[in-house]
């Protein structure tokens, strides 16, 4: 396969559940999102999403929906930017062009729920190509305030880059290496700006905001008041 | 010591937190209530607090706070039970007399997060003798739909009754034994009203709803459409 070929693969790389069974469901209700196969037509709502910004917070994420749209050039006047799952009050979705925007809540938990029905979302509207960013803040360790970290590794409460789940009464590993091309492309692009020191990095996620990230990243003798570095 | 002294301790039993470097604080921030100690008076706005109801829903908790001011006869007509933490959209909490509600969101993090401050909260508000319920709903093994459970312990994704968290860098091993006198006083509250069935039982909290908590449900081979237990 030439450049051109991988290129084009790329480009029309669908968003695939490796589920059988879900095609056959007659409606997939996605219940926290308060959407569904059934109710809903998905392709229309979402069919052209090529990047998915997913942030902890509601209000932050409408925010980014406003600041895209005046990037994109995309702004309309006459739209307040509503939120796509109203009927709910578990996530708030915004959308505009080729971008959406979703709250996740805090912690692991309420994001896996989010991405679960994301990603069934993507499949069901025949979306192609997505990129999915996670924006957030997060203290950091030997950064100045403001710095942008694009993540390349998330690690755990222990300091390793994995994320273990019980599933079906057994301990399932996963490895926690994100994107390394557009972690590139990322930094690339905030070089490009020069408006904002970006570094690549790893970010601890544990369960714990107090207990779990805070005694931690003290643990390390090294924290030098960085908080709010923006993490990606 | 007689009965009446216990009684008089009980009532008097103050919400303490165990960290000596609190009441050193100049003002303690409740970053994700919006609240704090230099900027509300919390002694006066929740000083009579004697129970504190939580529930993931910011909606549900509203809802519960309209039923609880009827049923204590405390309704407003004025009042709309505004939102104590509109300052914020990670939480919301609202206040009828002495039974105050609050949301969590989703997922042990983020309950967590939330009673951290929750228990600093009514530590400065000098709050005596509180109990704190969480009002929820879950799968149920072996149940009728529509059973409350009132949860005497609650066990992990293998089934072991304990919560793991890594504090500076320690694996730290909590137990998750509920009060269990509240527990036989909520069944026989039930039992008084004899409106629904009520059992005392375990509850199950895994990190993920799909592929935690399901899943190790499934593994039992006992599902038997019992959705929609009530877990207090």
């Amino acid at each position: 396969m030439d450049k051109k070929e991988k290129q084009n693969e790329k480009c029309n790389s669908p968003v695939y559940v490796h589920n059988p069974h879900l095609d056959a469901l007659k409606d997939d209700i996605l219940y926290h999102f308060s959407l569904g196969t059934g109710s809903h037509n998905l392709p229309a709502m979402f069919g052209d999403v090529k990047f998915v910004c997913v942030g902890g917070s509601p209000w932050r994420m409408k925010s980014f929906t406003e600041f895209i749209a005046a990037e994109l050039a995309m702004e309309d006047p006459k739209s307040g930017y509503p939120n796509i799952c109203a009927g709910t009050d578990r996530y708030a979705m915004y959308k505009v062009g080729p971008v959406l925007s979703v709250s996740h809540g805090m912690g692991i938990p309420s994001i896996a729920i989010m991405l679960h029905e994301l990603i069934k979302l993507l499949h069901h509207a025949h979306c192609t190509d997505v990129t999915i960013i996670r924006i957030g803040t997060s203290g950091g360790i030997g950064l100045e305030p403001g710095t942008v970290v694009v993540t390349k590794q998330s690690v755990d409460a222990t300091f390793l880059p994995k994320f273990e789940q019980v599933i079906l009464g057994k301990t399932v590993v996963r490895s926690t290496d994100l994107d390394q091309s557009l972690a590139q492309e990322l930094l690339q692009c905030s070089k490009g700006l020069n408006q904002f020191e970006t570094v690549i990095g790893n970010t601890m996620c544990t369960l714990d905001f107090y207990e779990g990230v805070y005694s931690n990243v003290l643990m390390c003798h090294r924290l030098k008041a960085t908080f709010y570095v923006i993490h990606c």
